[in-house]
């Protein structure tokens, strides 16, 4: 049963928003075994949109559309959906109490433009959308299903999470999709790949290995269809690991920042930051995991030097004679934030993110990373790129990472 | 002449990344005045890249294709290409002298399989990629292109950038796209289309305007095509802010994070930020604005509430009494932030970002934002949503958008 993804929405077109409702329906329907044929974003115009729908029917059976269903003009889908499924529009008393219900709620009042939710097409089935206005619309023809809903991130979560993804179980009880998921550091993918070559060539039929390369780390994804394979896929994964030896980290299909929040949770460890050139991104990663208070306390995002030398108590003299990019400056902020803020370990970073501030000895992208547990730190150099928003999505990732495998070789003492 | 983008790699399609490069690409060559038909993602198979290769000829003039050509198994595209295009490999001299002189300089040992990257189609024109060593390869077919380029994001932009940009507008010189963006707050989006519904019907044919909403404002878009054009939109934009009144914030296609940086740089202003439920992500928006250093200082995040009153200075007191989600709190902890980090502008958060933590008078998506200015505070509350990655996001937003309104609306002083 193959499902393909429509994001309707000329604001995705010209990059006004990046579209992560598809990587996220991605993500929630491949674990439940549904497989995705492909992703297609097309603008707010009923011919493209019509044309979208006729290309996805060739190649999936399940068409699930998000946007394209606000009240603006500017959003035409629900009308295309009646030319296409030869249907008109009929007034709901049903959805118009949800709105309704919903306006109260949000104490605001209810205008004409949002009463116009309440049609919908006569032969669809309406779901009432939990979070939001618009309704949720699942049509059927023959074997084919298509769902349209609305583009708002939580309002598609809810909708899939609570009504659309049980459903289609219900109906089409996908077949077993199996796999295991490595985090894998210290090498590049094409001398994996290598390291690797033969174990792939022996892999039973059916079994498929896929590199899925990340800043500063690989994941390797083993996978194959159908319960009965289940044994072998486990006698596969211990193979691998063999080969994998000291370059496996985990075995984990998680962010690193919940793979951080779970060792650190594991061995009641607490941790902050001092973070320079990332300017509190690492923090941000750390806490966009829900619980990530039971371990994590705060940073201290000394941006500009007198906040490193005030707040972190880096010696000035350690500036001057190191510069602000080294290990000597890093090691004494991972110190002194755990000191301050009184966690057992910490991470500190500074590095010239770029595009200025590079020099010759210092090119833009090189990055001092200490990371502290107990009374050990580890101090690392790395060298991670060109480009700004990259340089900190890496060095953040680094970060984790080190502090990651600090975590799995190492005892805490102190 | 249209253009569509299509993203080649299983890993997006089952959501393991999110396809940014798409939304990237898209907001360039919009800018650049070319029209994007639509965006396909299909996985790593031939027969699903030929299918969306003929739809996407179906719809566009250029198909640009990211991803598919790295080293590994599971990347195909470039055998594809050679049978689409009738064509077979030939070893490139000058491609692999540039994949050595690249691992030279990385200091890494060449292997096979990145050998193997120097074999490029016998019809296509080879571009250098300045920053990796897969070829970006540029196909022509009677009035049609398709240029393939690497998955990975910076080695992308600089091929786009440097070369594929400037190509393609030599060949095609594009038709002068005109637009105008508005930023506008404090008005949901319906209530705003009814608003402008007068407006939208009597703007000229060839005029369109969008509604590109997010988290606490909307983007407002007014479009036309060709150059003759430009001082009837001149006069149509005129026309919108006057309607628009209090609810204008800014005329700028430019982030948030951007808008804020240029209006503390014009003033000379430096800013700090105190985070509770945001955990350094405001901050860290900041700091993607290259040259934040500039008025950007650091930050306290205090996660834990310890830190709020060691590092802050927050009444314990208060906290009692008033519940670390208050309007109090906030306005210590952007006192004592700009205080400590001696900064003109400061911005403090504190609120319940879910999915715990939420009680009956303060549910979750509770956030009070307090700014500071000179010697003026603004503190407001906030209801922001159930989920929490969404809630950061959008508190996010609102704060750097609360300071922006401040700081265009008043006169600092002290």
């Amino acid at each position: 049963m193959k499902i393909e993804i429509i994001t309707i929405g000329d604001e995705i077109l010209i990059g006004q928003i990046v579209d992560t409702n598809a990587a996220w329906m991605g993500r929630e329907l491949t674990q439940c075994g549904f497989k995705i044929a492909a992703i297609t974003t097309v603008g707010d115009q009923s011919e493209e949109i019509i044309r979208a729908l006729d290309a996805g029917f060739e190649r999936a059976d399940i068409l699930l559309l998000t946007g394209g269903v606000g009240p603006t003009k500017d959003d035409i889908t629900k009308h295309t959906l009646c030319q296409y499924f030869h249907t008109a529009l009929t007034f709901s008393d049903e959805v118009l109490q949800h709105i309704e219900s919903i306006f109260l709620k949000r104490n605001i009042q209810l205008n004409q433009l949002t009463r116009n939710q309440a049609y919908v097409p006569v032969n669809s089935t309406v779901i009432q959308n939990r979070e939001g206005t618009a309704p949720i619309l699942w049509f059927e023809k023959g074997q084919k299903i298509l769902v349209s809903m609305p583009g708002v991130p939580f309002e598609m979560k809810t909708a899939m999470t609570d009504d659309i993804i049980p459903r289609l179980q219900q109906q089409f009880l996908a077949k077993d999709y199996l796999r295991r998921s490595y985090l894998v550091s210290g090498i590049t993918e094409s001398a994996l790949a290598m390291r690797l070559a033969e174990y792939e060539n022996r892999l039973p039929a059916g079994f498929s290995l896929a590199y899925l390369p990340s800043y500063g780390y690989i994941r390797l994804r083993l996978s194959a269809w159908g319960e009965e394979r289940k044994e072998e896929i486990r006698q596969q994964g211990r193979k691998l690991r063999l080969i994998l030896g000291d370059l496996f980290v985990a075995k984990s299909e998680k962010s690193l920042e919940r793979l951080l929040g779970e060792r650190l949770r594991k061995k009641g460890l607490t941790v902050s930051t001092a973070e320079s050139c990332t300017g509190g991104y690492i923090a941000h990663r750390i806490t966009t995991v829900p619980g990530a208070s039971d371990y994590f306390e705060g940073s201290i995002v000394s941006y500009d030097n007198h906040i490193k030398e005030e707040l972190l108590e880096v010696d000035q003299k350690t500036i001057e004679t190191s510069g602000v990019v080294s290990q000597a400056v890093v090691e004494q902020m991972t110190l002194s934030v755990a000191k301050k803020l009184k966690t057992d370990c910490s991470i500190a970073v500074s590095g010239i993110m770029g595009p200025d501030g590079g020099t010759r000895e210092k090119p833009v992208g090189t990055v001092w990373i200490a990371t502290l547990c107990g009374n050990e730190i580890l101090s690392q150099v790395y060298h991670v790129g060109n480009s700004r928003e990259e340089n900190i999505e890496r060095t953040a990732s680094l970060a984790i990472l080190q502090l990651i495998k600090m975590l799995t070789h190492k005892q805490i003492n102190g």
